[in-house]
């Protein structure tokens, strides 16, 4: 931690900021540039409250020179985590797609997306059953019955689910039905849910929030790995910017600098990113040419139909071409589709032979 | 509703669009442009899933007109909703003044700091028990103890109190202490914590979240309302830009717009908008000048010793000259700093005689 | 300037960055940290090209610790710089209000505004003749012709004139006409233009770009000032932020923070930062709360018969109910609105006598 | 155009509304709906000024339809335009690449950067000789000098050239020396420039605004066109949000949106975006595979001495990588890298062949 003193700063203030980080049990090296003091904080800095020297007489700013986060560090963890969901693994070279509806809207569009997702080589199933959204008039989503579905559609297909808990009561019922619990953007900072979920035996997707940055995601997912659940899948979505012909703006520069600062592995959703389905394709060729471990894309079979997001939803058709693509970019690159391995008996209880023995990083 | 067909449309598609609507059960209005069609859907469009429409073929983009939310709007109810506290009504033309530490970090410091807001001229008092914070490892709040510790300062000073329920659960404990229950900018959208204090009895202070539109704002506040409780006041605490220099930027527009759209209160937080005490003070008394119904502000009995926010928190000093400072502003509006009235007896269970008779707008 | 290695930074990488900045004949400052160490450099780092440091093997950030800008800075000159316009000071504690139409559209509207707005009190007018537009499109202004209605509107009511030069050849001969030359958000950074209003003989009026920091707004008044003109007064007109209700997301911090940093005066376009004329006055009256110098605001005799922002122009009647309120607003913080001294005899050739004599500030 | 008018309008208030748009000579269209009234204006809206129908009492926002571009509207063209360079074309399917460093700094560099990118199958050589700079006290590029070196380095390498006009009197000269005129991102909207780029008879690059919409962008390529130049190329180079961890916020969503809404190419220039080397490969590769037309990549044969964007500039071996990388995802989606056609004599004069015949689009 650095603490950067007003030009104006008199002799007394500097002494009272080195004797006050002194107190706090820190060492104090000052750096007298030409225009100002400089005093470098050494020791256990992520013990103090940096605001509280921000109010000593004389500081201009604090600068954090740690990262804030530890666990989910590529300083802590040099190796790249993979998440094994039992029949696939997220963050090895493989690239693991998720589709499926927005919503879990009814048994037969899920099952009948569900079957065509998996043929087109899809390695997952997505879908809400509990849904997040900003108008109290809209369709909430089937709750427990949605899960049900989810299940019914897995058994069929053999593709793992990832479905969200928007509650740290719903976690549990998520974790027992789903193979990965989702938490979704607008929950990004809602703690309890994060070390709910941290507590789970299942792995967590974790979208970045709308108007969060790199280093404020990477400390949810620290609130999730601390908590005891080293098996975070981390999602870029798009963030809000000024631009206004996208539902957001999809920042696919984070996949690299996620990569260069923490072991995760990192997906992108490229369906809410842009809210239109002619720009979903272009993103999530482009996802995985940045790098991206994998998509989590929208397919609905009849989007003209569906109760929630049908304007960024595929067609089954042209996830098929999706998928065809991006084998090839993949390829390109000296990577590949993931293909689901046979399920193992005892997935049929709802947890994955991986996850089911024990949370620690896969590695 | 409002669909704008592409320009190379053709008839089969615009006549899809018409009986997709009219199987909906709305009417139809047809534009011809020079260039395109515009369809306007008319009848209860609330029930119609917009982006369903926009899978059609042929649709460019889909216009809402009618304003997303209903109970909180203007159109609704014409006249400003005033929320009584008991001692003092947050959205008549007096001025609210809630002042204190971020945190509740102790005994001693709440209690001076209480004594010494009261004294400057506050009418309410603010701390946090239950913390969200970005990085795991940063002071939590005392929790529980920190609800009594309130207690204790409102008893000494009279002051309503208002602090932050995190989630669902924490609602009805904080409900039965506190005087307003906070919803924080980081919770805007989480809806079940949104419910649950829609069924509580007592008033909510409802944050902007920092990447949140006023229309967005504007629906988390319906979802309390819609679940029974009308008695909510909105606070303006800065938005997230490219901007560096403050921790947020603060919107002052919103309070105009809100005043515009909305009958609810509303009252601006100068503390987290910009981060730095010196701005605060200026902050204050623009948000005063542009019709704010009250503050929330961060007043610590020693800054540099604080927990949480040190930076940003005045001393007891600055507030006393901000509270003056505001006195005189308000004066030049016509308008004046709320003094408290004697609380009255049924206060001390917990309940305020307004609120505690029945959840409906005062007005 | 501080260089932050990176935590796996080997020591010949911290040895290479301290001979490189030797080289460059700095001083190296040595900080070991638990984690990483930090290098201060020390001596004149403004001949450093600090992204060439940040090229170097081992080295992940570069932290700048003086402000980039000198002549502007509160650091140089203690002092406010008041601009004299000669009939009117813009900086001293009396509020400056220039309003007038978008744009100059033809001579019977500008005179009729003009006097208009000297009736309620207007202490200059505005109006551009050279128009910059978004559309090719768009009326582009008169030009010349403009310069002249804008000559006959300053002889009938007083007024000095703010107008917009969009070109370093438009410069002479607005400066010709103009008291004050108006440089615009869209050419915040066009630096050719700034180096020639640096060499105008008349004080400059600055926007702040629509995404610029406040930074880069000072280093461009910089730009002014190291030209050799140090009469700059700058104009907070909203950023561009995620916000869509208003055409721009006004950030009156920008004022006590300007205050702080630099000597300048700095006023609000509470016109350009809303987009509706029924938020300019709450703006308005913010903005002299937050310690705004001025004002900059549309006004028009008809603004539905406006070519240009009539939907963001208040009328006469509001306009005169603006300066009423802002007239309060001021007198509460010890303040008043400006009135126009008598303009002396040398004005009539279009330069007023203080900004005629020399370019020196005026403080 | 449609105007809706406020839930409260009175019929004399939509009857005026209607009066105005008949006497601006457009039919109006009426829409009932529950709440409001919504009036479709038909007819030759480009030349109603919108501001002024959101004047008339009981309007509450217009919402145009057609879009305000034409002439670089994929409605008005609907083949793709290909800019020839003379030995290159930008917009056929083959990537190409401009390649050198941020500024002209030297003889000895440019040319040896030249080579190198030449050898590594660059298609373009990028440098700026003027230079526009945030700080007065930065290295303002080597101005005429600097063309000299840069058609050395041509004459050299064979490479067609890019380089940076910041003024309207340099657009001249750099069009006699430069294969095509770059006008960046700070002078997106500076609209004298853009007129007389539009007047050249070189083709121009024009970088996307920092803080500019797609329209707006469009519109600025609008100008150029209108101007008498079809030769134009966008660059997408980032744009301003929160997110600081990267200099800017790479928007790959625009290259499909744009290639919707526009038959312009359009490519990419990472090393802006992003501000670190480590970081352009990736957005290269991600840039291709969104279907680019081509990049914009600084490289500079030893970034640790630039002048100008060292972290930010890629080595020889480094761009040598990226070539190799973006290649290979070319061929993944049946493309490949541009290969240079041998240069034909004319062109020593400056002109190539395709823009020195007519300033007539390619297609």
């Amino acid at each position: 931690m650095l603490i950067v003193m007003k030009a104006q700063a008199t002799d007394v203030e500097v002494t009272g900021v080195v004797n006050s980080l002194q107190e706090r049990g820190l060492e104090a090296h000052l750096s007298r540039g030409k225009e100002r003091v400089v005093i470098g904080a050494v020791g256990d800095v992520h013990s103090v409250t940096q605001s509280s020297i921000l109010a000593l007489e004389g500081v201009e700013r604090i600068i954090p020179i740690a990262h804030p986060f530890k666990l989910v560090s590529r300083n802590f963890k040099n190796h790249d985590t993979v998440v094994d969901l039992g029949v696939v693994q997220v963050g090895d070279r493989a690239i693991t797609v998720f589709a499926g509806p927005c919503a879990v809207e009814g048994r037969d569009v899920v099952l009948s997306t569900a079957a065509a997702v998996a043929r087109a080589g899809a390695t997952g199933l997505r879908g809400g059953a509990f849904k997040p959204r900003t108008s109290p008039y809209s369709f909430q989503g089937l709750g427990s019955a949605g899960l049900e579905i989810l299940a019914e559609a897995r058994a069929l297909t053999g593709l793992p689910v990832v479905t969200e808990a928007m509650t740290p009561q719903q976690v549990a019922e998520v974790a027992e039905m789903a193979d990965v619990i989702q938490l979704g953007a607008r929950n990004m900072q809602n703690y309890d849910l994060l070390q709910e979920a941290g507590r789970a035996r299942k792995p967590v997707l974790l979208k970045r929030g709308m108007s969060s940055t790199v280093d404020e995601w990477l400390l949810a997912a620290e609130y999730i790995v601390a908590a005891g659940n080293p098996n975070v899948i981390l999602c870029e979505r798009g963030i809000r910017t000024f631009s206004q012909r996208t539902r957001n703006t999809l920042d696919l520069s984070a996949i690299p600098l996620v990569k260069e600062l923490s072991h995760l592995p990192v997906i992108v959703d490229p369906s809410h990113a842009t809210g239109h389905w002619s720009l979903v394709g272009p993103m999530a060729r482009a996802a995985i040419a940045a790098g991206a471990d994998g998509l989590l894309v929208e397919v609905h079979a009849d989007p003209a139909t569906a109760l929630c997001d049908g304007g960024q939803s595929l067609t089954p058709e042209n996830f098929g071409r999706l998928m065809e693509d991006i084998e090839l970019i993949a390829r390109a690159q000296g990577r590949q589709v993931a293909r689901l391995r046979q399920r193992q008996p005892q997935s049929t209880d709802g947890l994955t032979a991986a996850s089911g023995t024990s949370p620690v990083p896969q590695d």
